[in-house]
């Protein structure tokens, strides 16, 4: 069976020819042959010129029109394929020593476009941003059944970027009856909400970043804004934090976070209490509250480009209000995990908030996702985790 | 006894208000009284609306003309002040668990502008790139010698960046009359020539990044391009890589690796070859030869800002030859140490090498120096190193 053809635009090859994984719709011959396509095709790619860019997903209804699944124009995008790039993923997870708690494949970087699992030893959390990856799903789910035999597999399908490849919001059990699942981390298992929980139910990203935290913490008062089902305060408690504040407005990640306090004996130095993050600091902060540590994580406060200027406000107010509530001598530790904020931009935002706080700071360290997030290195963009750990004066 | 008085003038005092902690000379009211002031002064700064931004360096004939050292108008620049900095400098290295072996004052972050100090156990190296610190070089080897009872000290005054200040280059010794030492990391003891190695004769800032390849190595043979004296392969051969080739231009670099290799019974699987390192790579790469892990970290390709077009084209041939000589599945860690190459040209030029040898690439961690080369957060510019660690398919 041949593959339909697509045709780049004369003089629109430039990118493609340099490499990057993805066409634009402005760089795509849009016949009517193409656009009768249906969205998530698995079609060749050729230039103008003859020249073969191997085996794409595609979607008329795209801006990012197609996406590169294979550079052999030979190649079949079947659950061979897809088992082979799991299987390279898998074994990339294990080189780095990540054991069987990690995000298993992320897109691009992992030769699957558009596709991120989630893995919690058993449980298996898969989000399918692109109607390509949609339409692959069931060889996907088989494809982890043969490798990994697992014992549940969700679709978290509610991200909202999937309404760009005109993909609808779902979650739903693709393999399996029992939802819930336990992510391993820093000696510790948290309990997941596969189904309910925010994005696939844990956020393996920080996974480095917490165990940094942690690293300080002994001894430490720990405030953990933003702390969803407890991942950073709890690691700090772990490591022998005197006393960890865990400050959310949810009250079903609080539930989770206090459950996962109280199975290993955390629960007396642990407090769970269900706030408005940026309202607890601002309070916190009036009363003249102080902590040794101070984590802020919160949600994107970017969801489009049109928020930048206002989220990075926000990104400001929030590094005033976290620093003001360390101690002399404290650490602050800072993240954003908004796409549409570059890191230059957030850390300006955030040296602002410093200042204004009148607090001087060391820039101890900077970064983003662990390595099981790893990168296209034509799509630096896709690095949306920018964290900040300081040493306060 | 009271400090010359400086003034911002009117309309230029936005940056200073917002916290910056350098004042540019187009920036200051150069009366006659402030150009006739000595290179290094200690001053007051004063906006022309009076108010007052603290004790400052000033140096008539330097583009940053002003470099804060308090924010408090009354605090003074005496051996009392640096020794607190040297002391809060110590306890954040001794909290971040970095024992005797680090950068211990870099720079405005730690409240020092223009001082560097690297230590090695009993041994520091001394860096004053400023007037103003070169001025204090007698009080800050007081203050070191009370605090830490060195056995030697070294000025390392031999950085082009002194120029800028109207400062002499030259190496001697301040303190001690051993100018050699040994710097202890991931469990090696290596030499160090304190007066004539490159730069202060180690570079504490790829610690991290060194013991971030070591984890990846057993088993696995290394090439450490620009090896200088060994640090990254010597890590890799004693986390268990089976064959390590130091690759270094420099017989007393070269010189030192070979002695640290055999004082750790490591000889046996480590070579080192005196050769350019690019073309030392060029031809091993035209033969055909293959390394489970390649590291690349070459001295600044760009020692000033009109070198940057030429040195992104270098950096983006090193990353060509560096990721052909790559296994199938092996690891690539590259780096740049030049101050004047933005992160994203460098990732930029490193993706285009990786597409040049047509290596399909995870970029698997991005960063920097560690943590004791923290970041004021008004210079996000001053974080010079550029590290890119990536998987081969």
């Amino acid at each position: 069976m041949t593959l339909p053809l697509i045709r780049l635009l004369p003089g629109r090859d430039r990118r493609v020819k340099a490499g990057h994984p993805w066409a634009f719709s402005n760089e795509i011959a849009m016949t009517p042959a193409a656009k009768a396509l249906p969205a998530g095709s698995v079609v060749r790619l050729e230039g103008d010129d003859g020249v073969k860019h191997g085996v794409w997903h595609f979607n008329p209804r795209s801006l990012i029109a197609a996406r590169l699944l294979d550079r052999d124009p030979g190649a079949r995008f079947d659950e061979a394929l897809i088992r082979r790039r799991l299987e390279d993923a898998a074994a990339l997870r294990a080189r780095l020593g990540l054991g069987l708690h990690h995000r298993l494949v992320h897109a691009e970087a992992d030769g699957l476009p558009g596709l991120v699992i989630d893995r919690y030893g058993d449980a298996f959390a898969l989000q399918a941003n692109t109607a390509g990856m949609e339409s692959a799903t069931p060889m996907i789910v088989s494809a982890l059944a043969d490798l990994f035999a697992p014992r549940v597999i969700v679709a978290r399908n509610d991200s909202p970027v999937r309404a760009l490849e005109g993909l609808d919001q779902h979650t739903r059990l693709l393999h399996g009856t029992d939802a819930t699942a336990r992510v391993e981390e820093g000696g510790l298992a948290f309990a997941v909400d596969l189904l309910a929980g925010q994005k696939t139910g844990w956020f393996h990203d920080q996974r480095e970043n917490r165990a940094r935290v942690a690293a300080l913490a002994p001894g430490a008062t720990v405030l953990d804004a933003f702390c969803h089902t407890g991942g950073f305060g709890l690691a700090a408690a772990r490591a022998g934090a005197s006393a960890v504040t865990l400050l959310d407005r949810s009250e079903p990640a609080l539930a989770l976070a206090a459950a996962t306090a109280r199975a290993h004996g955390l629960a007396d130095r642990v407090s769970c209490v269900r706030e408005d993050a940026m309202e607890g600091m601002a309070r916190r902060a009036a009363e003249g509250r102080r902590f040794d540590i101070v984590v802020a994580d919160p949600p994107a406060f970017a969801k489009a480009r049109k928020d930048v200027p206002a989220a990075l406000r926000a990104y400001q107010k929030l590094a005033r209000l976290a620093a003001s509530l360390v101690s002399r001598g404290g650490i602050l530790f800072l993240a954003s995990c908004s796409h549409h904020i570059e890191p230059g931009a957030f850390a300006e935002a955030v040296a602002q908030g410093l200042w204004r706080a009148r607090r001087e700071a060391r820039l101890l360290w900077s970064g983003g996702a662990g390595p099981d997030h790893p990168v296209h290195p034509m799509l630096p963009e896709s690095a949306y985790l920018k964290a900040l750990l300081f040493a306060l004066a």
